[in-house]
């Protein structure tokens, strides 16, 4: 079967800060032309960050979206034209201070691959040393630092008490992995 | 640290089909007033279905906002004051033709808490069993059913070839609790 869609019009409806939102005219399977919302977002990456003590790091954070205080791994968003790897470094020493000599590709995800062009980096940390006891965050940006034994984060997870996607998903990955 | 933010005024920008795009002035943790996109999304559910051979029901389905089809767990949006596990097994059914007589809820995710607020709630179904040989599916939703070997499914979501979010954190906690 072709599964394939072909956008015929994009319009840009919404041109924000964070998204952009395109309502576009959809030529889809059947021959027959849709509406489809997208929102197109430059890109996370997320950073599990394992210390030599064996703690992974997470930040509490209010997220807006979602409403409520989470906690996940260290985030952001990418750049312009900045590389995954350059982000999640840089994202890793603004939220916690830390930096890390060993820097792997861990994972990549699309959360909401319906509607959204968002897709998310996420990268294990390890041989981390500590630069800064301060963090460089944005104006608009507070979060709470806290370190949280490897088996436990796990556990808070199985518990359903963390869920942030990428946090569940960085952490499960990294147990089967055998990196805790 | 009071990490809380106070919505102060909330201005629709944008009413869809799927989304509705929301631009509040919110009170951040300074005290200082700030702007802040917020995505309004009815919420999902996702069902991890296992069959008494030990298949996984995946679903390949064009994902406009990823721009690729891509394999992932059955799953649809919540129609409005829909139970999430009834909307779960309508979907299931839906896609792929199956009932099942166990449905449990396996997790809760927010794919992207920072601008969303989509929640995605997963169920784990088994005992299935195939009662239409024909989907049902919405007018613009085309899709093909596969049936992975559960450690296959593992396996690729390992290699990275499995990035829906819901569908590598429901195969990977499914394989943590021991269900296959």
């Amino acid at each position: 079967m072709n599964l394939e869609e072909t956008t015929v019009n994009s319009a840009l409806v919404y041109d924000g800060k964070v998204v952009k939102l395109f309502l576009d005219d959809v030529l889809i399977q059947n021959g027959e032309k849709v509406k489809r919302e997208r929102i197109i977002h430059p890109g996370g990456v997320g950073i599990l960050a394992l210390t030599d003590e064996g703690d992974i790091l997470l930040v509490k954070q209010f997220r807006y979206g979602a409403m409520q205080v989470i906690d996940e791994i260290p985030a952001g968003k990418l750049e312009p034209f900045e590389d995954p790897e350059e982000c999640g470094r840089r994202e890793l020493y603004e939220e916690t201070g830390y930096k890390a000599a060993s820097f792997e590709k861990l994972l990549e995800l699309y959360p909401t691959p319906a509607y959204d062009s968002e897709k998310i980096y996420v990268y294990f940390a390890s041989q981390l040393t500590k630069i800064d006891d301060e963090t460089h965050l944005d104006d608009d940006e507070f979060l709470e630092n806290i370190a949280v034994p490897a088996e436990e984060a796990l556990r808070r997870i199985i518990k359903g008490e963390i869920t942030d996607a990428k946090t569940v998903a960085a952490v499960m990955k990294a147990k089967l992995l055998g990196k805790f």
